[in-house]
């Protein structure tokens, strides 16, 4: 109970920072405003910005660069979502309990209000420039944050993910999941943990350990996700569940079925933990935190 | 005839430029990237990137960091066409000739597409970083691109633009022409010059100069194409004419006749010449660019 109220507390604080770079709603793109902000105000977990500066904190980082990065990364995963969820992929008229962007705004804001937050995350990310913190890692984190945002990572896994649905699933393997959970799912946390790292003063072996943990999460995240479209309900998810069923699309469930997806995440999660303890400074709330996400039940 | 070879020679010289940046074909992503590369070199004028190099060697500049925001401008612009041309937004099917990203690769890959070729540009741009380039001036460089390319430029005129399709015409006035022309073209243009008057040496006034000029060509040049969707043929153009008409959609030629919007183009044009010649610089290649602009015929 005790990490329940600090979650709480730090994602209210984490509410609160991005509140702060928020667009304000006027003039004539004002509707394109209203949808950005509607789509950030959705009350996600927030957990890549939590990542980031728990990460960031554990290596001694104590500057406002990273509420820049924390904003910036919030913004890329949630334009992500917008598109997502538009009628050309995967078409999804809710999202934690509300009804997606283009169903309330259509699909043409919709579309524009993605893009407005991914031009706005290179907006915020370059303006950690302005701040006292090292101009090197700045650099080295706006690179790994929009490598990990695009055709290398996040905007790669979706494009082998949608292409998946149209495949015969037959040919659907082991090898093109991994690659879409590493990407869709695993990249952005690896941006949230790495360029925590990388602002808090990791060093580079330490990066690749933060790395590695957060391909671990991302991937063990991903496969409950699908465990959780079968055993799950709309009022815990927030969306309509049996989804992957009704698109007949293969997920590491369908593959390998409920009890071995649940042994694959339990050994992703075992290896990310003993990863964790690796490294010589001890944060029990991130730990609780990895943990938390990856046996999540919702 | 001088004017149009050497045009010639420049467009090419743009062409090889954006080709060593364009991202390899290959991979789980290879779909998306392939419709990046085909919107990218789908044949356009490359006006962006050559307006920018010109008004950078205009005061002196003569490094390769220009390269970087060239190509960013360009893919910019390219992934805005992209996402404009989508069924939701002005559902076009022939652009410059050819049939359009979603016609060729599905409404899916045509949105990651144009999300992928956003992300690319903010890499290449703080890529020139890494070159001897003053950092303050790539800084502000950087600024001025996504300052532009945001919802308080291109994004914010494509806003009230698919909203003023929706709108009861009566209340499509010329203010909200103006703000559309200004933002929808006007704003990349201006990025285009002023960021070539930033990096080159310009000082602050010639800037705000610059952007004045551009400005004027930006709207100019949204005018004039408003003029040739009446006067023009399919062939001469690419793409159907008469779209605007058949939209209904309010333009300066509905509201004032193609008499008063030709005078109107030539207004704007002679102030941005006249502009022009009060920077102490002569370039009579840039100076026939932008006359070409303003009064060309496709």
């Amino acid at each position: 109970m005790e990490f329940e109220a600090e979650l709480k507390a730090k994602v209210a604080e984490i509410e609160e920072i991005i509140a702060k770079y928020l667009p304000k709603e006027e003039g004539y793109a004002r509707t394109v405003i209203e949808a950005m902000n509607y789509s950030i105000q959705a009350g996600g977990k927030r957990i890549r910005p939590m990542l980031m500066k728990e990460v960031y904190t554990l290596f001694g980082g104590s500057g406002s660069e990273v509420e820049y990065f924390m904003v910036a990364l919030e913004m890329i995963h949630t334009y992500s979502l917008i598109h997502d969820d538009l009628p050309c992929m995967d078409n999804d008229e809710y999202r934690r309990g509300r009804k997606t962007t283009h169903i309330v705004y259509g699909e043409g804001i919709a579309t524009l209000a993605g893009d407005g937050l991914l031009n706005l995350a290179c907006e915020i990310a370059s303006d950690a420039f302005d701040t006292d913190a090292d101009p090197v890692k700045v650099g080295k984190a706006i690179k790994y944050l929009f490598g990990k945002s695009g055709i290398y990572g996040m905007i790669g896994g979706q494009t082998a993910d949608i292409e998946a649905e149209d495949m015969d699933q037959r040919f659907v393997d082991d090898a093109r999941l991994l690659y879409i959970h590493e990407n869709k799912t695993g990249a952005l946390i690896q941006a949230a943990m790495v360029i925590g790292g990388i602002l808090g003063g990791a060093n580079e072996i330490t990066q690749r350990t933060l790395s590695k943990i957060a391909r671990n999460v991302g991937v063990a995240f991903q496969i409950q996700d699908d465990i959780l479209d079968v055993t799950s309900t709309f009022e815990e998810l927030g969306k309509p569940i049996g989804s992957d069923l009704k698109n007949q699309k293969t997920t590491y469930v369908t593959l390998h079925g409920l009890e071995a997806s649940a042994k694959e995440v339990e050994r992703l999660s075992n290896e990310a933990i003993t990863l964790l303890h690796t490294i010589p400074y001890d944060n029990p709330f991130l730990e609780e935190l990895l943990k938390s996400l990856i046996s999540r039940k919702k």
